[in-house]
C-alpha cells in the first residue's frame, strides 16, 4: 500500500495491520476511549490505560497560559477514563519543551498539571522531560480502574436506544472553554452504575465525528434532531456538531429505562442538563448527515 | 525561584515541589527506573509504570531508518522494566509525525515497534497519532508487573556491596548499537530472583551519571576500578563511562553472595559477561571522580 493516510481511521487500520495482535487479556485495544485490560487478578476490577498528547499549534497556541496547557493536558485522559465509567489512578507525563524555558515556565505548566491531578484524584508518579528543537509537546499516560459491571464501551448500544449528551455543546475554542473544562468524572461514574446506559464516550472531536464512531462501533445507524441539541449561548447547531473539544459525555440509553434515569439524574445533578438528541437505528437505515467534526489528519 | 534549571535533577526537584504528593500506594514515584505501585489487590504483585520519549536530533538523526527508531522507542521502557526485575505487560504509544509522512513511513516505524513488542512480550493496546509542525517525536508508556519479593530499587545497596555490570560498555553511538540493542529483560528478571542482589538500574545515561545516581539513592559513596571496566572493542575507558545508551544492567551485590551468584550466572548466561567493576562505600568516603555521562540538560 503506497500513498498517504487520508484520515485518522485509515492510519489506525494501517497500524493495526502492522502490529502484533494484543494479548488475550485485552478487552478493547485501539478504538475505544481507553484500552481495557482484564488481568483476572485485580479483585474483579478492570484496568484502564490511556495516552493523550497536546501539541502547540493544534490544541493550544503559543499565547495560551502554561498553567491552562497543563490543566488541559491532564484533564483530557481523565475525560476518557470518565467515559469508561472509571476512576483515574496514576499518571506519567512526558514534556518536550523548548530549550529557552526557565524555571517560571516549568513551574506554571506543572502547577496546572498538579491542580488537575489533585482535583480528579490522579497521582503523578513519573515522567520524562526533554529539551526539544520543536514546539512544546506534552504526552500524558494514565491508568485507571473500573468495577467490571460498570464498564461502558462504545460498542454496547442497540438500535432503538436513545442518544443523550451531558451539558451544552459548541464554541469551546472561541470561548476558551477547552482550556478550563471540567471532565465529567463523577457524572461518568454515576451513569456507568445505572441500568439502561448501554454505551458511553466523551465528545472530544465533536459530535459530527464522535457520534458516527459510536454508532459504527455498535453496528447501528443514527438519527439526530438538530433542534434538540443543547447549545452554548451564542452557538449555532453547526458549531455544536463540528467545533469539538466539548468534553461532554455522549451516552446511549435503553428507551424503557430513560424516564427513570432522567428523574434520578435531575436529583443527583440538578445543575447539569442531560438531553435526548436522537436515537440509534438498525444498521440498514441511513444516518443523519452531519457536518464532520475534527479529524487530526484534516487541515 | 527564578532562573533556568541547570540539570535534570534540579528540574525534577522543581517539579516535585509543585506537584501534589503521590498517592499512598506509590512505592517509588519520580526517581527510579519505573514508578512502583502497590495496589494491594493484585495477588501480591507490584505494578510498574514507565514513560519514555524519543526525539529526533537527540536519540536518533533524521537519517535513522524508521524501523530502528520504532525498535528503540519500545526497547527503552522495556529496559527500565527489566531493571526493576519486572515483566512488560501493556504499552500505549504517542507519535507526533511530520505532515509529509506517507504510508511507507508509518509502516516502517510501526514494524520496528511491533517487532520489539513481540520480542519482549509487550502488548500494544492504544496510542495517539498527531501531525506536528516539529520533528518526529515518540512517547511510549508501558505497564509491567513484578513479584513483590523480586522488586529491586536503586536505593537498596549497602556499603561494601560489589558493583557489577552486564555485557560491555562504550561506543553505543558510533557503532549504532543504541538503535539495535537488546534490553536485558531475561537477565534482569533472573538477577532480581537471586539472593544478594541489592539494587539494580539500567545504564541509559552512562555509568558516569547512572552510578552516582544509584549510589546517592542508596546513601553510599562508590569506588570504581577503571581497568576492570568491560569495554566494547575499540572503546576507551572514558567512552565506556560517558558515552551512555549501553542499556546494560548495573547491580550491587552482597560480597558474601557474589561467588555463588557468579557461578550460577555463568551457567545460565554463558555468553554474557557479568563483571565486578568496583564497590560501594560508606557515605563519608569520597567517590571515584568520573567523567560525567549524559544529562538531557547539558549541551
Amino acid at each position: 500500500m503506497k500513498g498517504t493516510p487520508r484520515s485518522e481511521s485509515e492510519l489506525l487500520e494501517l497500524i493495526s495491520r502492522v502490529l502484533p495482535k494484543p494479548s488475550p487479556d485485552t478487552v478493547t485495544g485501539i478504538g475505544d476511549d481507553c484500552a481495557v485490560i482484564d488481568n483476572r487478578k485485580n479483585n474483579g476490577d478492570l484496568s484502564l490505560l490511556k495516552t493523550d498528547a497536546l501539541v502547540e499549534g493544534i490544541h493550544y497556541t503559543s499565547e495560551t497560559p502554561l498553567q491552562q496547557v497543563g490543566w488541559k493536558a491532564l484533564c483530557r485522559p481523565v475525560s476518557d477514563i470518565a467515559a469508561m465509567g472509571g476512576t483515574p489512578l496514576h499518571a506519567v507525563i512526558t514534556v518536550a519543551a523548548p530549550s529557552s524555558w526557565g524555571n517560571s515556565q516549568w513551574r506554571s505548566l506543572y502547577r496546572g498539571i498538579g491542580k488537575a491531578a489533585h482535583a480528579f484524584g490522579a497521582s503523578i508518579v513519573g515522567g520524562e522531560t526533554v529539551l526539544s528543537p520543536g514546539p512544546l509537546f506534552l504526552s500524558v499516560a494514565m491508568t485507571g480502574t473500573v468495577p467490571r459491571p460498570n464498564i461502558r464501551l462504545r460498542s454496547g448500544a442497540h438500535p432503538g436506544d436513545l442518544l443523550c449528551v451531558t451539558g451544552k455543546l459548541g464554541g469551546s475554542f472561541k470561548s476558551t472553554r477547552h482550556l478550563r473544562f471540567q471532565p465529567r468524572l463523577t457524572e461518568g461514574q454515576w451513569l456507568a452504575s445505572q441500568r439502561g446506559v448501554t454505551a458511553m464516550m466523551d465528545l472530544s472531536d465533536g459530535l459530527g465525528s464522535d457520534l458516527p464512531t459510536l454508532a459504527q462501533a455498535s453496528g447501528c445507524a443514527f438519527r439526530i434532531v438538530p433542534e434538540s441539541l443543547p447549545l452554548h449561548r451564542g452557538c449555532t447547531t453547526h458549531e455544536a456538531i463540528s467545533d469539538g473539544e466539548d468534553y461532554e459525555l455522549l451516552i446511549s440509553v435503553s428507551p424503557r429505562r430513560w424516564p427513570d434515569l432522567q428523574s434520578r439524574w435531575e436529583k443527583v445533578f440538578p445543575k447539569l442538563p442531560l438531553t435526548v438528541i436522537g436515537s440509534l437505528l438498525d444498521h440498514h437505515s441511513s444516518s443523519t448527515q452531519l457536518p464532520w467534526g475534527h479529524d487530526h489528519f484534516q487541515p
